[in-house]
């Protein structure tokens, strides 16, 4: 058995797959981030969304069926265990019935994260968990530039009269000043909306909008060296809803839009931001009950730890 | 065809079952409780629940379910339609993002309906609904009897710190007096506490507690004899969780306790309620999501139907 | 390896009991009835039914999940194998797209069987079959006695004016002066009816109906050995419906009923058939789509085994 | 809350989306098509399915999952409900036993709406239902172009000797004189057949077939443009029959082939119509028992909006 | 929050049930069973299953399903947190490869635990566990009394040739006189055998075998009387197979039999057995893949702290 | 009806779809491979899985699932019932309760297909199974060509530290001489690894190891047509992992990994395998429980039909 400097995940060779800590990627826990350089975290919520619920589900769910994900990255080369300190730090303790509140507990949350220089990687729940992170981000950071890659603009001015919620982050976190509007990027937009000028919202603030259809039949890394080429060496965001992808891919989500991404495009994405300056990513909406057999599930873990190999500090090639 | 004086189910013969309208028993639609003497309505609410959610979808799927249910009931010989004006009368338009708002238009909806002089039948949802309906309902009555059956006693003082939530409508119900104590019985019990006296705090106000295990292998009719004389010609509340049954028999819910009743008892007790002054009924927990292929639902239709039949005005027999 | 003097299913040491033929219980096929005591025999037809479709999959799911089915009753200990000549003789060729047709041709295809006095043990398929198999077994036997287990009455006039539907065979077979009026017996029927009298219409042919509510919380070994002692040893066909069944146990069946026997008095009901003259069984309406995992298919499987058991010429004990 | 001159999907912050009327888009309920421009329409229809069965629980499914669909086509910039009055004017009563009968009734039914100069959007059924439609249209409109969207040809003389059948209707069609045999396009066909020959009748009528794999990896943008032009403005018909999609797009269909289409293509060739003169278009072949979460529901409930969009009278772009 | 003596599963109000830890009841992890008095531990192991497999995902499964358990048992009034320090010790490595190996790696891991004096309580797996369980038990304790609630006897000389198998386990622990054999008990035995008489090779070494018709219909509480009396004071290991339940109750396993134990008798039996000497516990094949949605690991989370209820040392009653 | 020379699949309108014998495409069974072109035969296995199991059950669902192909090939023309003798000759006895074992077996059984000439076309099963096929091919035909179709390279040294499980059946097959390595292709590789260059083992042997990322996005044929002018005419066989399909497309099996290729470059590959001289091929890794609704078995049955159409002696074109 190899000496290692760094966590390194179970192997399945020392314990069956379907075995182990039921971790993220059968590595080690943490109780906080300190020491680390990057952590996964949970966020067990549901309580924002406006169609199908079951994303309180999700982290659960996509740390089972990380277990099959071995060290290196075959299509990259990257190894994130040779060079990072990683763990799983466990979830955020939400208030279950009151989103406001919730709201605030997983700002707090993140801010104590940040204190300790890791950069998160966090397994959803709903899509309103990106604003408290994204006003955390900015109190370390300052304004950062984001990839957003969604269905959905979530850009609402308020759902039910209300401001928090799955369809509103992004307007919220602009509102608050998180996001360097010439570098937002919005990838996969679909579907129908309330007003012929729904997704306008963000190109009149200065964002790019790029819809599904201007997306399907092709590779996306060509869009990706535009985007790496616009945002610099400013901190990056990636905030990746699973719904982007068609439902083909990953039925297992509350709000579907048909003629979506293929999982083969949204790898094209993450391992296209390897290089920026990523200070946060998040993989949200994975919604276990309408993918019970946890193929969306995969798909989630295989994006966060590609992510995790996207990361400052991780060498790409071999 | 013969000629009805009321509303009728849409005859079998007529469309297919799995055609019609997916209202409750493709009963007709009403705008409003006015003129009828008994509704089905229902709450798409989920945000109060615990652990599994999905109960903002049973209101369409025990609709969707009601389908086969014709109009005699070949136990007890009840001809609901016979004597009653009956419609579905839709959903409550809550707030999906904040549960206190949620409560508020809950009980407002209701005193529009108990303005009419309709009795309610209430499609859940979440059992959070109860504490508003109970108050709109003693607005009316007073404070009135309760047959509860249940696997739990949902008399938390809170849960994450707030008052509304799934696990605590009948202590808010007593706070707000809605209950006469000596005739409020709840069947069912079991499962495990946060500690041994949980389920005591309702016996200490009078409340008659009947844990699962004193169900357990025979028949709830005498029982039901029992809580008959017990309540005498008080108003009554019937409030239903579909997770009182074991889960063998309702799968589809979300606070699953094991060793429940069985189906059987289940129409006992309600068919145990004709007699009663029933001054509404909800049946509530029922998940979708947990059973696709329909059957808890299905036992969440009949039971509405079976209450129905027990309403005041409808002859048992034949 | 013993030397049998009769088929025998393939063992589960000789093969993988998710191998090896998918024939109920992993028999040899036959291309007839010749030379047989005894046949299972497949009618995959939906056609019939009225509510959810899908018993065109019951025969080839009930073979599939007959596979664990050993040679010797534990219970009663038959050991049919040891006294009869058994095969799996395949399906009727029926006409998909006109029932009326169906019906004749399954007629026909029993004239056959019946003529190689083999008794046909038949695998459904929607319950339209029993009205042509019944109309063969007259005209070999003369009038039968009836067992038929169901949740239905099954006695329906008509059903959008036709005479064939699944809701209508053993009016049919009244009609075709099939039946031995005072030695029928429907058992477990339930829920909802056109009419207060609906299941009167057999009553007031000297048919014995055993409404469901009269079999719950008690063993049914009583009411079988009166049935035993009213048949004596006319021919008797046994019918059975998995509807009958509380969709607990037998979800997956197309127009289920709450409030039904158990698996248990399920067991009971066939076992307390032998000793009859029996001369034909039937289990319909088994459902694939709606218990994929198969365990209705396995209890349908074990249920024809037991009417195998309780066939004339097949000892009971040991 | 604006004023609308034309019925409006009920919104998504007016009532929680898994609430409201269970209608095709929530949108208003009318008896019949009097006053509509466009009207959707359920044929809960099965009995004509050769494989898996379960179409007849299509329309309801497909109503169920339209819920989440607003009123603007963020692709096409079209908005219909500024343009058309539309309803959803429930199902067509055929007769589950009959399935010639129910030919009829479906195209005494269609004639009827066509009476009131609506455009029919029927949600399917199976695709026996195209048959009586084009019967009714033509005799509406006189032979009309037709683009079918399908994995089979659908051209078979008979099945089991039966003219009505699912793989038959546009034999049928063409027998009748419905088509205009050079304007007739079959998109999708795949797999395998009865003889070598089998997509060569049509070829030999003067039909267009374009079997699947020339569509594979690629838009079909421009395929659409040249059928436009060839169809010019002579009356059109849309049948899309979902299995022509690849079963890892829509898994819910009963005769399903590998090597489809995309939802992506399905979008391009519906979105493709637009400037025809649509006076008809079907969506069919849901079977919601194989895809009971309901993505493919929620593909065919998108595909129908999309041809609400395309219809003439609504304006493209914005 | 109250000062705690022993460790206590997470709170349902400190974390969401959805998340926190994925240990049995959210307990903490402990590397080894050092300073535990009981331990919970998983064996993912299926290569010893003859029919369905899928019990080598049983331990996640019962782990992610005790979610929802609270400490306190409503029915007996056992509180085990406030008399035994329990932990959650993870899972054996296995070689998924070799099952002969397999056996020898558990029989070793368990004498670590048992050099610990801690009362294991294991999770599986299959039942070929219990086999090097019960050879690691009686190099402790000696020869010990058992209870084996099944719906078979797991008595088969062997299986395809190969003495380590799901069907041997107790064959071999007598071989290895492990077991004290008047003291012996099988209960839920059922079903089909190769020969009228397998059950009687445990009868014919003094083990008493109560069939499953034995105990249908009634409540289990006498026959447990009955077995304590008989056990005395003499070291007691219960096994607990969870298809001694009829498949109604626990559809979520490999080798179903139809007409078995309900889950109350099963809850029955194992309260039954506190005021034995306990030495160690085992719940196995729970098969996930056969019940997703997760009710079959809820009752054998729900019976694994119940066995923990009834260890020496957790006083009954309140 | 036409006369046939060789076996014929049962038609569609002989009997239903969902009826007659369950065997691969409805073919007549055979004992033994004599007199035999090519046969399909099984291996119910999956004792050499890693993650999920289930494959045990892939030749059962993959027979059922094959009952909608008729014929004739409506992409390629092929023919194949004209021109081979072709039967479905049952599964191997193989020894669930030993791995090793069970490679001996699957050697000896296959020896004995191929003294009989005929091309075995192994329905899977684990992919452990092909390392004993390889080596009766290669006593048969001595070394061969390799087109190998996976997620993964399947060349691991052993696991768990055993030489016989499914990720290893290549190593085995090169230590044993069986390939010829400057015609070996690997297609679809992909996911992570224990080390950077676990596919270079491959490559370091003369092997063309081909990433999914180098497949994304385009058709395969020009690859294939570059295959088969490396092959040129030496002996193929062709091993078709349903894992080297992105999970979107055959959700059902245990090692998924995303990004994969689609059925249409499936479709390709096979078909590009056509003028090549194979003498054997598989399709492993079938786990119906992960797919209960069929469709990754029905692209499973469809490619073995491919492969039937693409063996020597079937004509291409019409």
């Amino acid at each position: 058995m190899t000496e290692h400097r760094y966590n390194q995940p179970l192997s399945g060779n020392a314990m069956p797959r379907t075995g182990g800590p039921a971790t993220m990627m059968r590595l080690p826990s943490a109780p906080t981030a300190e020491g680390l350089d990057a952590c996964f975290i949970g966020i067990p919520m549901d309580i924002g969304t406006s169609n199908r619920p079951g994303t309180r589900l999700g982290p659960r769910q996509i740390r089972d069926e990380s277990r099959m994900i071995r060290p290196y990255n075959m299509a990259t080369g990257a190894a994130p265990f040779e060079h990072l300190q990683v763990a799983d730090i466990g979830d955020v303790p939400i208030n279950l019935y009151d989103l406001k509140k919730s709201v605030e507990i997983i700002a707090e949350h993140y801010r104590g994260i940040l204190a300790q220089d890791a950069i998160p990687l966090t397994l959803g729940g709903d899509h309103t968990l990106t604003w408290p992170i994204l006003r955390a981000i900015k109190e370390k950071h300052g304004p950062v530039a984001l990839i957003h890659v969604d269905a959905h603009s979530d850009t609402n001015a308020d759902m039910f009269g209300e401001t928090a919620a799955h369809g509103c982050p992004f307007r919220r976190a602009w509102e608050e000043d998180c996001l360097i509007n010439d570098k937002v990027f919005q990838i996969g937009l679909r579907g129908t909306g309330y007003g012929a000028d729904d997704f306008d919202w963000g190109r009149e603030r200065g964002w790019t909008c790029i819809q599904a259809e201007e997306c399907w039949h092709k590779s996306l890394a060509p869009l990706m060296a535009d985007i790496r080429a616009q945002i610099g060496d400013a901190p990056v965001y990636l905030s990746y809803d699973i719904d982007s992808l068609d439902p083909a891919f990953a039925p297992g989500t509350g709000t579907v839009e048909v003629g979506g991404l293929t999982t083969m495009q949204g790898l094209e994405i993450i391992r296209g931001t390897a290089g920026l300056n990523l200070v946060g990513c998040d993989l949200v909406e994975v919604s276990p009950p309408y993918d019970m057999a946890g193929n969306t599930a995969v798909i989630a873990a295989n994006f966060l730890y590609e992510m995790l190999c996207a990361l400052p500090g991780v060498p790409q090639g071999r």
